[in-house]
């Protein structure tokens, strides 16, 4: 096995750098992977700009990274090998340079299994949580990276590492659409169009909404949501009023929507998501805005419009899998940008500027995974 | 029949008179009920002091009262009689004095049973509900009051008629309950001891909760509500801190509450549901406050406390029946003042000044239609 | 109006006769409809060659036809106006000879309004039901026939009225769905490809269902199914054991299938339904077969796997005409045979042999009220 | 520590031994439990009689018991330290012979903790699970036995040692509560007055029903129900049609119940379960019968009667916990015998014949460890 284990450090707030880290040493239950794609979300910009993201604050300098693929380079003897083979884990026996190996999805976040929340489905509430890139984790953007092998998930052969890490993303929007109630022949208004907003209108589409409108104060997010698939797209300026836009809203969708999913976190877009969404129906909360937001939840309550805030996903990983293998979301065009490991302070920069949607990283030359279509 | 029809309108903000009104003719499904028991709520109160409650706004004079019960005087020949009959309606032959008859509760709600939230068992949303003493519909504090047949329900013999005019109150409780879905085992932060809090209590004891806590600003209606088996309660100072309060919450329930219910709609109790509740948990909304409030929406987000308000009831009149005539729920406490139609204006000047808990007027001489005990 | 009012009598088992009927005379809340598509199910072969179909018996003489659609001929002063109007019936100034006017769906129930089960959305349980061509209520095979204006669907121009008359199955598979959970990424069984098997598993890809396997024993539905999207496929033959076709089940699908939904009705299908579904998953009932059926529920308790039947469909309509109408769902391929009100017996005929899918009678000159393409 | 460590192993059917084991070492995340009472269960006397139950068959000897109550004895340094201690595991620093040491209840299972159904909530589905006295796990009845320490819950002060063993059947009748939906003002038909639906019963009632009616073929086991709080009871005898006691359960219920909880397994029951039930109820079955059952399916698919098996439990042993120890439950008066360890074949013969209704054994001298009341 090579030496080299490049890896993106974050020492402090706008000191991201590229250097040589120990390749971790597996412990019973883990794998070692080789990474492939790691691409860049909100978060990481915000911990690179600010050193923390919502309540989580950085002390330590903290490895980046967490939508991420790679292909398995090492296991170790499973402490409880048939959970594990269960869990489709793969080619334990295969080698790091093993090209025809399969590859395999890293699932960043490992919850501690023992409380009550790990217990009843709801792990990703867990207070033990470890998720990747999140303080003080450290994440996968770096040549070699070891998970909890149970955590991971083989990619079937067609599927690419690129999708892989879109995985992660994906399962936010299937996680906010699954909150949500989101069913067939319903109607959904989706505020935001960037990459949460987009996965999230997908995974709505898949799960049988008939009606999709998203809404952006930037045309070019717009352009780019109707091309994904968007029925209608409102652009929201300065001076349309709330009563005005959920007149438009109704307009357009003929009534109000049965869901209304904010992605953007602002206070416009979670008060529209309550004005908006009909009597009975639900607004799911994404977005992370400001500790406190002022909302008229009278109305709320008068008309039992239900709020539900999300937080990451718990079990969807292997739904966005399915979707995305069977085609039935395709969540390709979502990468707009590329660039090698060595590149990363460069795609960083173009991530905070939010040109385009997706950022990717390759960790491997591109395509090396890939299927050789 | 006695052509005395005196009858409690409210003509504007603080002109509350009694005057003779013609009886109502039914119509199709519908009875005619002489009414014994009318219970006072927050409402009345505001109408009576403003002329408004929340979004509804009184033009025209008003009948006031809605959470009453009474005796069928006089009944139609049905439209429907197999779906009446199979409602338990009761002896709809009988006539207006015969005491044997069985006395009914009016359910004080008529939706349009022909839209899609009638259609889909929310009729509680139907945009064109007829509820009593909510503008425009006149109320059912008068000696006779019509109403469609299938919302009333039969009581049985031992359920006394102030026991009936509670189950409209009670129905709130429950329905918070419901939304909230309070489950054996859990524990319970109930926000405000006023009726609606006391019978919220009520009702999650009476689904399994096996903790409750209660908290007020005033330590008569604590004191109160500990009678009524509060498990603990907190008396919610002015210098008490947020963060104490949440974690005095979780010291006396030795963990914070599965579900939290504002039954004040004050914005502190209101921003403490949604700091106390577990993660993964419940705070409904039962309290009509001001109709804009600043919360830590951010929270109920990354821990995915869900937010329910509340609307009246669906459906749960025949439940909150179910469980007092089973003796599961004794509402009988609540009533601390009683006064006869006469003396209208007094009772409403007592429930004004928020002395005892539940000031009800008797339509009829006291206990003429009661079980005798 | 013309007097013109062929219609499709069933007089007893085999006796089915084309005869003139009077139009009928509309009620409140009712509209006129010009009949157009009506399909034919197997109850409907049932009815005409055994006179009953599972529990109900036919006493008199009926009119034939559920699954269908018109055009509004007469609309009457409605009782309720505003709440028709709220729920879209469209013009209901346009006489019958107006193409122009919007043409309807007509959802072939009517439940009292009243009982438990409307008042609790579940109003397709409602003891009182009225659906056509159930006995003792006439079906609408005939020129004209007259429905509850609210259970009436405005079809968009786009929408063809064979599809209207589709909606009537789609919603019954969409109802299986429903009730089975079926949700993004799951792995779906579906027992039978008939019409209403097919039609389920449209709906379950509508609704997300990554993997979707359907068995039948005859290669040609299967070949049909195939076509539609099924992304596998099992030809039941007699000397296939249980053990093996659930074997068979696992590996096409790569594992247990989270819902197995049975429509056919044999005991063969229910029976491999309970087998198959995987640990905590549900078995969805929608075939009618022998009163008594033994079956191996011990698996079911040990393993939680539910078993749900389904009783048609209710608040489906709506969802169905949605999904139809955004082009997730395309029922078009089902109508493999065209025939006119005046070959009725030839369409039954064809019917009762199994030829083909769905055996549409059109009323009108075909076409006639369709888009024009 | 003393070296004695009776246990009670089964070695075949009919072959049940006392003898010395070794005490077990404990693991990581474990504790030694000292055990306390030990009831005896209808499959600890099936596994006694035939060396199987069920799908479980014996192939080595096997240690007996799995409703159990002890103290902890000694703990390991846990490798979760954290998630253990939220897990309220008590005072891990006592010794063995320190009395006033917290006691412990052990819960009789431990699932893998990897597999999707430990991460959905439904562990008890795992096909990984160790479930205590189920080949090829063994048993607690013992002085010694290790459990894993986060699925040992606490008992409080008062919460004495029958106590906590019992709320290991407690916990069955909860699980089968939830699964059935049973909710505030349910009418509830429990079949077959065993211990199980005696527990069945209590905790339906403490979950709101508020008619619950119990069916046995035995008047003595009746009478103990009727005792317990259950509202109707019917002596099922061999003459009584189906039909008859369909209308007897409404008769007495006033309607059909929304809820019938199967909790004997015989075919007849089973068959009244689905037979009674409210249209859109749930049947849920508890009983473990023959493998094959002949049932009336078809009633079930045409009025909506889910059918819901259940196995053991799931997250209910904290909930069975609460509602003891906070006293709306009260299991004490389930024990009709006791017996101590050295008694075990005498106590075992006594509960093969079905004397009384929970016989529990004592593996410490008794009240040892119990609340001086
Ligand atoms: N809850 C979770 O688990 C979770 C997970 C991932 C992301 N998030 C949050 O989701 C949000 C979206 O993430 P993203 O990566 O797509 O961010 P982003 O910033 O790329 O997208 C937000 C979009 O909202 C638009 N927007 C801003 N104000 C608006 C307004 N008034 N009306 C309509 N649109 C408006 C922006 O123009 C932008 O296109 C972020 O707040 C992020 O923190 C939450
Ligand atoms: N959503 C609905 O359908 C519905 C139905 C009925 C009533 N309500 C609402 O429910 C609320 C309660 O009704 P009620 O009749 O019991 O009113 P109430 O005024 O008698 O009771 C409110 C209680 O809250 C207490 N309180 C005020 N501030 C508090 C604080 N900071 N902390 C704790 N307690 C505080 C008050 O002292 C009072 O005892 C009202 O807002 C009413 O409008 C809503
Ligand atoms: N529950 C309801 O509300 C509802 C509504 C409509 C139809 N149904 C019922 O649904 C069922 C299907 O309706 P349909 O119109 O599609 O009927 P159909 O007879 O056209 O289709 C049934 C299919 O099942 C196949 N089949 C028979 N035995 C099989 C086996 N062992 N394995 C696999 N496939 C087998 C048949 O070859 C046929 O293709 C019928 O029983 C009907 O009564 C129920
Ligand atoms: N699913 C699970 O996880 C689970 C867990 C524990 C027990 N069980 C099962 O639950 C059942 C009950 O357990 P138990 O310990 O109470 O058993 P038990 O044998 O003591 O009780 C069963 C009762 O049913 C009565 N009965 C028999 N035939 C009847 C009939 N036709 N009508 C009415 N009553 C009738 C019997 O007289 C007896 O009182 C057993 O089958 C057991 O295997 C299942
Ligand atoms: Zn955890
Ligand atoms: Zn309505
Ligand atoms: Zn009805
Ligand atoms: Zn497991």
């Amino acid at each position: 096995m090579t030496q080299d284990n490049l890896t993106a450090v974050l020492y402090k707030p706008k000191d991201l750098r590229l250097e040589q880290t120990p390749i971790p040493e597996i412990d019973d239950d883990e794998v070692l992977l080789r990474m492939d794609c790691v691409g860049i979300c909100g978060s990481d910009v915000h911990y690179w700009q600010t050193g923390a993201c919502g309540a989580f604050v950085m002390h330590e300098p903290m490895i980046m990274g967490h939508e991420a693929s790679g292909v398995v380079a090492k296991t170790a003897p499973a402490r409880r090998k048939d959970s594990l083979q269960s869990n489709a884990l793969g080619s334990s026996e295969t080698g790091l340079n093993s090209i025809k190996m399969r590859s395999k999805l890293t699932k960043s976040c490992v919850p501690c299994r023992y409380c009550e929340f790990c217990k009843s489905g709801r792990y990703h509430l867990c207070p033990d949580m470890r998720f990747c890139a999140t303080p003080p984790i450290h994440g996968n953007l770096a040549r070699y990276y070891k998970h909890a092998a149970d955590f991971c998930y083989k990619l079937p052969p067609h599927v690419s590492m690129e999708e892989g890490a879109l995985l992660e993303p994906l399962s936010v929007g299937i996680h906010a659409c699954r909150r949500g109630g989101v069913a067939a022949g319903q109607s959904v208004l989706v505020l935001g169009a960037g990459p949460i907003g987009l996965v999230t209108m997908l995974a709505a589409r898949a799960m049988g909404a008939s009606k999709i409108l998203i809404t952006d104060i930037l045309q070019s997010r717009l352009d780019f949501a109707k091309q994904l698939g968007a029925d209608h797209t409102i652009l929201v300026t300065r001076d349309a009023s709330e009563e005005q836009l959920v007149q438009e809203v109704r307009r357009l969708l003929g009534d109000s929507p049965d869901v209304s999913i904010d992605a953007s976190g602002a206070q416009a877009t979670v008060r529209l998501a309550l004005l908006a969404t009909k009597s009975g129906g639900v607004a799911v909360l994404v977005g992370m805005g400001s500790p406190e937001l002022t909302v008229p939840l009278a109305g709320s309550v008068a008309r039992e419009v239900d709020i539900r805030g999300i937080f990451r996903y718990v079990n969807e990983y292997p739904i966005a899998l399915s979707m995305v293998a069977s085609g039935q979301i395709n969540v390709k065009p979502l990468v707009t940008h590329h660039y090698t490991l060595e590149e990363t302070l460069e795609a960083y920069e173009v991530a905070r500027k939010g040109l385009g949607i997706k950022v990717m990283i390759h960790v491997q030359p591109r395509d090396t995974n890939n299927p050789q279509s």
